[in-house]
C-alpha cells in the first residue's frame, strides 16, 4: 500500500509548483490527500492524522509533531526551514522524521543572477544602458568610463564569498571558467572543509579588504545582522564590486547607501530592507548601483524547480530510500540557529 | 646576434599596451628599433630596412614587403589582419614571413562580456536597474515582468553561435557550466570541425528558429553583409535573446530596430552600424534590448594584453620557435575573404 | 572545555593511521582519552564513561550506548559500519548520537585501482609484461593480439557501475576525460538521482549485456550474494572487461573462475571469496584475469587519510558544526541492510 | 570539379586503415585515384601528374615536388613527417604545399598507455598480477610490498613530462583529475608557451630529480639523443616512475636497464632501442619494470583513426577551407630537426 502523503502548497500554487510530470510522479508513489491550492480544512487532516507519512506544505502550521504518528518526513515548499518556534526539531530529530528544504530549488537561478549582477557592475552593462538612452553613451575611447571607475573582467580575479553553503557552491563553478581566486568567510564552516572545496579560509576583514567581487551569500541569522557594518563596508577597495543576494538584514543598509552615493565601489543588490522600496529611498539615485527587485530566485523556472526536487524526494521516501534533492535540516545548524537567535 | 624588431604601435601607445615586464621582454629577446608613440620618420625605417626581420605595428604602412628582405614576422596590434590590398599576403606565403594578429588579446573580454549581455537580457538585468530609478521596480511578484517578456536562466538551454571562430570557442567555456546544447553556423568550417568542438553543426535558419540565445560572433566579410535580413531575423523565437559581438555589418540593423522596438525578441547590442550613434537614432528607445556602446573588447585590460601577446611570440620568434599567442593567417581565410570581397 | 574524546584504535595503529599534524589537530579539538595501540582497559573506559561525547574506535567493542549519557558522535576507523547486532543504531538515531566511518578515506586510491586494473585488462598490459619474460612479447603487429582479444582504449566507450555509491562517484571523475557514456544499477538509489548524477539508470542484464567495462562496486549485503551468478555472468560481452573490486560476495566466483579460463571475457579482479587465496585455486592460472591481492585499497596513504578524516570530523564536532568528511550512517541504508540480512 | 587526389596508402592497408564512411566521405570530396594496397605504378602516377592536388600516401616517394604543378596538400598516414632528405620542405613552404602528418591519429591511445603503464607501476600492478602466478600474492598487509618499494597514488602528485607537444597536450587531462602538479621541460617550447598551458616550465634535472612520475614523450631528434644519460638518470628519486613512451632513443638504454636491475626506481617501457628486443636482453629481467612491446599507439581503433582525421582534413582542403585534424608542418621545427640532424 502506498504511503499517505498530504500536500498542501499554500502560499504556493499547485500549477506553478508542481509540472504535469511531477504530479503524476507524486501520485505514483504516493497516496496525495488533498492537492489543491485552498488551505487544508481542519478535518480533512484530522482523517489522515493517523496514517500520514510525509507532509508536504507551503509552512508548517500542523502543530506538535506528535499529532501525527507515523509521521517520517516533513517537505517545506516555501523556500526555508520552519522556524524552531514553530516546529519542535528535537522531536522531529528523536524520532527520525526527515525535515527538509526545497531551498536547493532556488540555488541555480540564484547563483546565475550573482554572475549576472557582478559582470553588470564589473563591465558596466546596466550604467552604460543607461547612459545610451540619456543620449551620453560610454563609447570605449571616450574618459566617460573614469566617471564609474574602470571596467575590469573577472579573469583571474580575487573572488571573496561571505557565507559558503549550497549558493556559494553553486556560484563557485559558473566563475570557475574565469580562473578565479576563491576566499571565503563562513563560521558554520571548518576551515578543513572550505579548503576541501577549494577556497581560502580568510577572516571577514581580510576578504573585504583583498576581493575584486564580493559575494554576500550568508544566511540570516541573529548573529549576522548588519556583519557589515559600516567599518567593515569600509574596508571594501575603490576597485571592488560587492554583490548583495542573500539579505540586507546582513549590511548596514544605509551605510551601504552612502558610501555608494559617495562612488567608494560599485554594487549589485537584489535585496533591500523593505520590498517594496520606499519610492523616496536615496539609494534609487546611486550610479554605482544595479538595483534589481529580489529577482535572483523567484522566476517561472524555478518555481517549478521546487515541484521537481520535491517529486524526487517523495518518490525516495515513498520507496524507503534516502532523500537526496532538497536539503535536510542538519541538528548543528538547527541548534546554531537557535542559539544566536537567543543571543541576538 | 639579436634580431632586429621595429616596434611601431601608431595608433596604439607604449604606455597602454605594454606593460614594463612586456616591454623588458620584447628588449631582451630583440633589438628594438623606435618603440615610440610617434609615427616612425621615413629614415629611421630605411635604416634598418636591409637587416629587419619582425616588424611589430599598429597597421601596416610599408609598402611592399620586398623592400624588406630579411623579413620573417610582421605582428599587427590593431586588432585586425591588414587588408589584401594594403600586403600582399601572397608574397608573404611564399617567403615564409608570418603575419601574426593580436585579435586573441581581445578574445577573453569580448566572450565574457558576450555571457554579460545575454544575462542583462535573459535576466532582465539592465530593465530592472533602469526601472528601479523610474519607481517602477519589477519585484518578483507584480506583473509588470510580463511586459518584457518572461526572463529565464541560460541552464539547459539551446545556445546558437553564427560564427565559431576564437571568439565562439573562448565563449563556449563560459557556458558550460549552464549546461548549454550548442549548435553553430560557420560556413567557413567544415561539420567534421565543428562536431569536434562539441558543437551541433545547422544552418543558418534552424540556428535563429530554434535556439533560445543567439549569438552573432561572425567575422564581417563581403560575403556576410546582412546575413541577418529582415526574414532571417524574423525567424528569432519570441522567447529568445540576440547577442549581437562581432560587427553591425552582418544584421540588417533598421529591420533589427523594427522588431525591437515592436518587442518580438530582446537583444543585447555591442556594435552599431556607426559609431558614435545618432542621437535620434531610434534604437535609443528600444525597451527590449541592452544597449553597449562597444565595450565588450576595449578595455584596459585587453589593450595590455595585447603587449602580452605581443612578447610572447616575439619570443618564441626570436628564438626561432614557433609563435602560439597571436592568430596566423591562414592562406584559405586570406584567400576566402578576398575572393568574396571581390564577389561582394 | 574541551569535549572528551576516546581514541582507541585497534586494529588500527597510532603511527600509521594519524600523522603528526593530525593528531595535533585532535589534541587541539578534544580532550584525548588512551591514543594508544593497545586494547584500552575497562578501567580507562569507566573512568569517562559519563563524560565521553566521541568515541573514536577501530571498531565498536563498548556494548549498549546507553553507557554513555553524553555520546554524541562514533567514528569507526576500521574501515565499515558497525554491524546492526553490535550496535543499537536505532538507539543511536533516537539521541542523535553522529555514527561515522572513515570509508571515504579508501575511496579515492580504490577509484583509482579500478582505472589502473581497466587499463591492465583492455590495454593487455600485465599480460604483456607477463609474455615478455617468458620471451612472448606481444609487438604491435604480431598475430599473438588475438589470443587475448582485441585490445581497446576506453575513449567514448560505454562503462557499466554495479553500485553507484561513493565509490563510483569517485570513479566517474577519472573516468570522464576519456568521454565514456556512463550507465549504473544500484537498487538503493532512485532513478532521479542517478539521471542527476549523470548516468543512465540500467537494469542488471542491461548492463551486463551492453557496457564495454563493467565495474562491480555494490557493497556486500544479504541481497546482493552472488548477484552476478552464472548466468549474469553469461551475459558479459565478449569483447568486455570486467573488474571486480567490492567484495567478491557479489559474484558466483566458480562461475567466474570457469568463463575466465575459458577465455569468454577479460577481467581485473582485487577481492576474492578467501583471502589469502589457496595456491592450487584455478583463477591463478587464468590468462585473460589481471589478479590483485585486494591492493585497491589498503595502501599507506589511504590508511594516513583515515586519520586526516578523523581529524576533519573531530574538529567540526568538537566546534558543534556538522562532520563532512566521513560518512554518516542514514537511517534508511541501516534499515534495509539489517531488513534483507535477516531475510537473506 | 572535384580536385584530384592521390591515395596510396602502402605500408598501410586500405580496410583497416579507413572505414566505409572514411572512404565515402573521401569519395565525395575529391576524385580519386589509385586507393589500392599495391604500390602505385608510376603510369597510374603519371596519368595524373599534372592536375593532381592532394597526395595521401603511407610515405613520400614521389621525389621532387615541382613534378606535380597543382599540388597543394601532402597528407602523410604513415605516422611521421617524411624526413628532410626525401622531401623538400622549402619548396613546399614557398607555395603554399601543406605537408600533414596523421600523427594525432595516435596520439589518444598513446596517452592512455602513458597512463595505463603509470598505474601498472605506481600502483604495482603487473608485478602483483606477475607474483599470484607464482603463488606469492602480494596482499596488503604484508611485507612483500616492500621489496618493490611501496606503492603510491597519482592524487596530489608531481608530474615531469619530457616533452610538451601533442602527446603530453593529450595525457595532461587524463592526469588531472587527480589533481596533479604538472612541471615540464621542451627546449622547443617557450616559457610564455608552457605557462599558457598550465605547466611549470623546468630544467631537466629539476624535473628528474623532483617529479614522482616523470614521462618521457620527445620526439627523437639529433639533439636529443640519449639526453636521460646515466648521469641524468640517476637524478630520479627511488620513490619515482619512469614511463618511457615515445622513443627510446632519448635515453641510455643500458644505463636505464642496470638502474632498473638495481631496484634504483620503477620504469614502464613502451619502447626499445631494437625491436623486437633480443630475448636475453637482461631488462627481461627486472622486477621493477612494466615492459610493454610498443603497444601504445599501434591498435585497431587508432589505426582507423588515421583514416578519419584524413577524411577530415581531405573535406576541408577539397572545400578550400584550412585543415584541421592533422598536424601541419611547421617552418619552425622542421628547420630546428634539419638543423640539429646536421650538427647531431
Amino acid at each position: 500500500m502506498k504511503p499517505t502523503l498530504i500536500l498542501d502548497p499554500l502560499f504556493r500554487r499547485m500549477e506553478t509548483t508542481f509540472s504535469a510530470v511531477d504530479q503524476a510522479r507524486i501520485h505514483a508513489a504516493a497516496r496525495v490527500v488533498w492537492g489543491r491550492n485552498e488551505p487544508m480544512p481542519d478535518e480533512a487532516l484530522e482523517a489522515v492524522r493517523d496514517e500520514v507519512e510525509i507532509i508536504t506544505c507551503g509552512y508548517w502550521k500542523y502543530g506538535d509533531v506528535s499529532r501525527f504518528p507515523k509521521l517520517r518526513a516533513i517537505l517545506e515548499i516555501g523556500g526555508a526551514f520552519p522556524a524552531p518556534e514553530d516546529l519542535d526539531y528535537g522531536a522531529c530529530f528523536t524520532r527520525g522524521i526527515r525535515v527538509l528544504s526545497c531551498a536547493p530549488a532556488f540555488t541555480a537561478a540564484v547563483a546565475e543572477m550573482g554572475l549576472g549582477l557582478a559582470l553588470a557592475c564589473t563591465r558596466q552593462i546596466a550604467w552604460t544602458d543607461r547612459a545610451f538612452r540619456h543620449g551620453m553613451p560610454n563609447w570605449s575611447h571616450t574618459e566617460f568610463a573614469t566617471e564609474l571607475g574602470t571596467p575590469f573582467t573577472l579573469y583571474g580575479k580575487r573572488v571573496g564569498m561571505i557565507g559558503f553553503g549550497g549558493l556559494a557552491r553553486a556560484l563557485k563553478p559558473l566563475l570557475a571558467p574565469f580562473g578565479c581566486e576563491f576566499q571565503a568567510y563562513d563560521p558554520w564552516l571548518t576551515e578543513a572543509f572550505l579548503k576541501g572545496q577549494g577556497v581560502t579560509p580568510v577572516d571577514l576583514s581580510t576578504l573585504l579588504a583583498t576581493s575584486r567581487v564580493i559575494f554576500v551569500l550568508a544566511t540570516p541569522s541573529a548573529s549576522n545582522q548588519a556583519l557589515l557594518d559600516r567599518g567593515k563596508l569600509s574596508l571594501i577597495r575603490p576597485d571592488a564590486a560587492l554583490i548583495l543576494l542573500s539579505r540586507a538584514h546582513v549590511v548596514d543598509f544605509d551605510a551601504l547607501t552612502e558610501l555608494l552615493l559617495a562612488g567608494r565601489f560599485v554594487a549589485g543588490i537584489d535585496v533591500f530592507p523593505e520590498e517594496p522600496l520606499a519610492q523616496d529611498h536615496p539609494i534609487r539615485k546611486a550610479e554605482h548601483a544595479v538595483l534589481s527587485s529580489h529577482r535572483a530566485g523567484a522566476n517561472a523556472e524555478a518555481i517549478f524547480n521546487i515541484g521537481h526536487v520535491t517529486a524526487d524526494d517523495v518518490e525516495a521516501l515513498c520507496s524507503r530510500r534516502a532523500p537526496f534533492a532538497m536539503q535536510a535540516a542538519q541538528p548543528e545548524y538547527i541548534r546554531l540557529r537557535a542559539d544566536r537567535q537567543g543571543a541576538g
